[in-house]
């Protein structure tokens, strides 16, 4: 059996569920961000300055709104009850204007309506009026948080998918380790290693399998820059490096299945490590260790970040903290709730997160492992499988011929 | 000579000139768009649901407010006079109280202040207060629209940027038409284009070169899925199609070269198009050349999408009208101002729009191609150069062994 996409059955559950997780009871929900429109009505797009929004009444009733151009597409592959078009942004008059008219004709224009922004966010040059001043007496209550509380909890079927996503993530990983020495291009050896490993998982999910991630596609294996010294920029920008001897690389790797990602990401040398390398990798993972312990349902995210930064303070390196530990993911590359002292929301089972605690030391290295998790009845799950020790992820120093 | 960053002296010419753009005098901007901050910064990052804020004052002084984890990549690779962390997000206390802070020890606490949104907009899960309710007494004015007008002003060097991307694009877009035939898979093919014109291109650009653009990476051509009936859908999504004899394709072909990017598309035919295919293929070079007659410094971008309507109305095609003529572009991939009927503001010598009118008939294919100009002194100027005619863009129905 093959991973499939999530049934058209969840995603209407979805959306009638939705209401159950906001704080106080609303007459819909007018959405604008293109993974909340994925979520609750399975039409992946490309977001541009046009708007597109989704309404889902208190009944579960989803109406895609979106421009002349998208009509077909959303009706195709979308699953919203109806679809609804306007011309053109900027158009005249102006899609906000069509939105107002919408909800007017959908009984809304007095309504309490959730939201994830008030009117289309700035994308690529849109502008134009709050959603509010398109509705005559409508109550505007902002919801996202809540939402997030939902897309947070994952089912069977979407563990299934990140399941999916991390074994071609890890594959795409040891293709991209394989392919790494001295002398070799960066960008050579992740076109190498991303090329094969999508071809493997297109074979094996067969011919009707869609990616439908706006992050990644396929499956990938990168270096996103974090090379020799630039390893120690937690996210430095690719420069097309070419590897060296004594070079610490920091990796990162997932697939995309059906919407869903998993994140796999790796500190490697280029040759033996120096002690002090060394030394930095063990307590690296030691921070790792420590995050795996905390994470339990019915504890905090701030907990598992205070766990970690209690060791950080024991051994005197505070100096290479740079990022909190972890944050949710599976539709989205990041997701709320954040493993961060500053997130007093509670692990539950369901919950998919990264950990990914990390320690930067300028002109040494970059040090950081990213696992994706699970977060059980009585613990947690680790989803990602690849080796995590110091001689695993030592490469050769020289390619012999 | 090859094509080099953007110097500082102009980046730092855009912070104090953005002034006078404003419809009114302001104290100071505050801009979290990733693409303003490139723009006036030259800071190139990740957006994640961790603030980036860059703080602009009337006399052109510029403080960039990241992260703690972007603080050395902000002072590496940005331009900005100051770099100003805060730990984290959600964090203890809020990044926007950060924020807020940061402004009062500007001496901003007050101030009229122009911004792209009032508070960081919604990425991966952020969540956050308006930045109005961190400032006692200022006045928040939302300024995208005039930020926009000086970005669509592009000077010599961002145009010498555009043109060698172009030069490359049609590089990975001649590789992209010469691998595909029938047989061939949609990935395959664009990996190969992808990867050829990348390598072709960075060997010519040199070690330095940097790509620095959020949408496109490398020189690139790909069919994102408007193959065969989905070359209806003018954003389709890929499928991972296999060509076949009697498709139609729609493609689209770029590069990014330091920050900056152009548009090529073309409509191309596997095998001979049949006569109805041919006469829309016609009409869509017509609607194209009527775009092009009418581009002149002076009119307004509407007269040039209410010329192409026109021309749809004339021959009765409106039913396959699905977009309006184009947009700006450069550094974003899409930009203000639009080719729309909606859109009153005047073309001015150095914008760079695309010019893309479409026709698309359910069932037979759609047909555009889109081209990059320059708005001249006098008219306008093609910046993309690629055979746009039916017999260029026909490939050969069967490969021969």
């Amino acid at each position: 059996m093959t991973a499939g996409p999530i049934t058209r059955e969840e995603r209407a559950l979805r959306a009638s569920r939705a209401f159950e997780h906001l704080p106080q009871p609303l007459d819909a929900l007018v959405l604008f961000d293109d993974q909340y429109i994925l979520y609750y009505a399975g039409f992946a797009f490309f977001p541009t300055e046009r708007p597109v929004a989704l309404v889902i009444t208190r009944e579960g009733e989803r109406t895609l709104f979106v421009p002349r151009l998208e009509r077909e597409h959303a009706q195709q592959t979308g699953e919203a009850e109806q679809v609804v078009d306007y011309p053109e942004f900027p158009g005249r008059p102006h899609p906000m204007q069509h939105l107002g008219d919408l909800l007017a004709r959908l009984g809304l224009a007095s309504a309490a309506i959730g939201v994830d922004h008030d009117g289309y966010p700035s994308v690529m040059g849109y502008d134009g009026p709050a959603l509010s001043t398109q509705l005559g007496n409508a109550r505007i209550v902002r919801v996202s948080r809540a939402l997030d509380h939902q897309m947070a909890l994952k089912s069977p079927a979407e563990l299934e998918l990140i399941r999916e996503s991390a074994r071609w993530g890890a594959y795409a990983h040891r293709l991209l380790q394989d392919a790494t020495h001295a002398g070799a291009n960066e960008h050579e050896v992740e076109a190498h290693a991303t090329r094969e490993a999508t071809a493997a998982m297109t074979a094996a999910l067969g011919p009707s399998y869609r990616g439908q991630n706006r992050w990644i596609s396929g499956a990938t294996a990168l270096y996103r820059g974090q090379i020799g010294p630039n390893s120690a920029l937690p996210h430095a920008m690719t420069t097309g490096a070419t590897f060296q001897t004594g070079d610490v690389l920091v990796t990162g790797a997932g697939a995309a299945v059906w919407g869903y990602i998993s994140e796999l990401e790796r500190t490697m040398f280029v040759g033996e490590a120096s002690a002090e390398q060394q030394r930095y990798f063990q307590h690296m993972l030691n921070l790792q260790d420590i995050a795996f312990e905390a994470l339990k349902p019915g504890k905090t995210c701030a907990s598992v970040d205070e766990a970690v930064r209690a060791y950080f303070g024991e051994h005197q390196l505070n100096a290479h903290w740079r990022h909190h530990v972890g944050h949710s993911l599976g539709q989205r590359i990041h997701e709320s709730p954040f493993l961060d002292i500053g997130d007093e929301r509670i692990l539950e089972p369901g919950m998919v997160l990264s950990v990914e605690p990390g320690l930067y030391v300028p002109g040494l290295g970059g040090f950081r492992h990213s696992d994706t998790i699970l977060i059980t009845e009585t613990g947690m799950e680790l989803l990602t499988d690849y080796p995590r020790d110091l001689e695993s992820l030592t490469l050769p120093a020289q390619v012999h011929a």
